[in-house]
């Protein structure tokens, strides 16, 4: 089995043949120009730039890996900002030692994922890092999104009191399914994670003047973004325990490990804040894309409250204070 | 002494305090929001896109940190690129127990550098990894450069024969000044670093119509730099050892470890292809700036061969071929 050596972080020529070998053939396009310091692409008058790290372990997971989740993660950043995603980077940062052929199918379903939501990888880079230890070999991918603003008042500050907030389907999926396959609680199950793009579910949305604001509840799960939203609004954020989609399985690892669904990571659901008397509408939208089948409207904004209140199953009431310390194991 | 938690990477508040307090402080500016996924920015109809990871080791060396490395890397590519920087993103991945003051530091001087050459920091991304080993704790920063393309004739693919090669400074300071400054050698000296942004010197060079291709030679040194060259022009690169300059600290560091100058990372110089009846305006420009004060016409385009060829200082001739495996300590 080949594996990456350091002498591939070099800069010259074995660098060169390793990515000439198992990254440019799959993510070749006219903008990609593998002699230049910087890509030359044409934009518009307004663009929308994010970038993020990934970081998971394992590296592959049912429904996905750290390529795939590497271009989903940036592409829905660009999209819930009212964006359209155009090009994207790529930086490889791999530990000596890591098999080539893995490192290539994990290029491979990145640029799957960008093929697919037409996006463009225009620039990339590769360190190799020493191995410092007897683990297995790092991978930590960074990737970069531009894309054109289509909706430039989509922001906190377009919330007001009353309006709804719409999850595009059940929570918690991407953080149970990596830690299922982890194998350290002994617990399997049929879990795939909710890794995925979530550009079409946006754009729908994106043609209703009522929509506010979306996000996607990444790290820190919809409990992070619920306060996040209360702290820039100043608006209090009511939530219906019953009306949140969460699948059986994410249940019952979330009772049997003693984790709260709120703050598990998904990386392909959509949370949009929407006027509402677009709310109904919204949902159909949703609904009417297969990603968004599961689709609810899960709450709704009160100026009533200067908390996010979750109204229990049972009828009661429950302040959602801020996660804090990591209740959860680090799956990014 | 404080450290960075595996809590503060989890998206909360933990995160959130963290980043109000050594991070948002040093790099603010209208279009960086805290609350979006996404910056908004406004661009021009063509843009130039790099991206860079930045490992060093030591993270301060003299002349230099990985902050300002970070910032410089990036701008530097976009300004040889023949555009203008405008933006730059700031992705921290950094494992538990890395102390907190110093983190602030790197971004201090991160944020000096981008303020110094008006490029705004317009998003950013924090990761905390878990510590797998009992080496001091890894810091790496990735930065993607935005900027507005001012030449977009630069290629390689407009290198002619009889074209002169431009560097704008002693060769291998950056190299040296890592290693020694790690030790490990017992040999210490007053070397500084290179490492600061190019920016003015492309500047300069770019009102020359001549100009046909610029590069900072980094990873690989000024050896690599004139293979690509090679490759993508097929013109043979005739380099002239005596006119190359390189301070005596780095002939000496290099004669004792056994090192050659030109496989050695620069982090803050120019090289530059022109054509011939504009080397001298050229020269003379890059001599009017303080960095460009040891500039100097190294060699020239030479269709009569299809080789690197050193002229060397003994009237000699010699085929440089590319770095192949690993010739030196890894600075990076």
């Amino acid at each position: 089995m080949k594996r990456i050596s350091l002498a591939q972080g070099n800069g010259g020529r074995l660098m060169q043949s390793l990515l000439d070998e198992i990254v440019f053939p799959h993510i070749a396009n006219e903008y990609l120009n593998t002699l230049t310091d910087a890509a030359r692409v044409p934009t518009s008058k307004r663009t929308a730039i994010t970038t993020d790290s990934f970081i998971v372990t394992p590296l592959r997971f049912p429904g996905g890996d750290i390529g795939k989740l590497a271009a989903c993660g940036t592409i829905n950043d660009l999209s819930v900002s009212g964006a359209r995603p155009e090009y994207i980077t790529l930086s490889i940062i791999v530990e000596e030692g890591f098999p080539v052929e893995e490192l290539e199918n994990y290029i491979l379903s990145f640029a799957k994922t960008c093929r697919e939501n037409r996006v463009k990888v225009v620039c990339g880079d590769t360190k190799v890092m020493p191995s410092i230890s007897n683990e297995r070999p790092a991978l930590i991918l960074n990737t970069t999104g531009i894309g054109e603003v289509l909706r430039d008042d989509l922001s906190l500050t377009s919330i007001r009191d009353g309006d709804k907030l719409l999850i595009s389907g059940p929570i918690g999926e991407h953080a149970i399914a990596v830690l299922l396959a982890r194998e350290d609680f002994g617990l399997s199950g049929s879990l795939v994670s909710d890794c995925d793009s979530i550009g079409s579910l946006a754009k729908t949305l994106l043609q209703l003047d009522g929509l506010r604001f979306m996000r996607d509840p990444t790290r820190g799960g919809l409990l992070t973004v619920c306060h996040e939203i209360l702290l820039g609004t100043k608006i209090g954020v009511s939530l219906h325990e019953s009306y949140i989609p969460v699948r059986e399985t994410v249940k019952g690892a979330c009772d049997l490990l003693g984790y709260d669904p709120l703050v598990l990571a998904c990386e392909g659901r959509l949370l949009a804040v929407i006027a509402p008397e677009q709310s109904q509408q919204a949902l159909e939208r949703l609904k009417a894309l297969p990603q968004g089948s599961d689709a609810a409207i899960i709450g709704s904004m009160s100026k009533n409250s200067d908390q996010v209140l979750l109204h229990t199953a049972w009828g009661g009431e429950r302040i959602l204070m801020p996660l804090e310390g990591d209740p959860l194991p680090r799956i990014c």
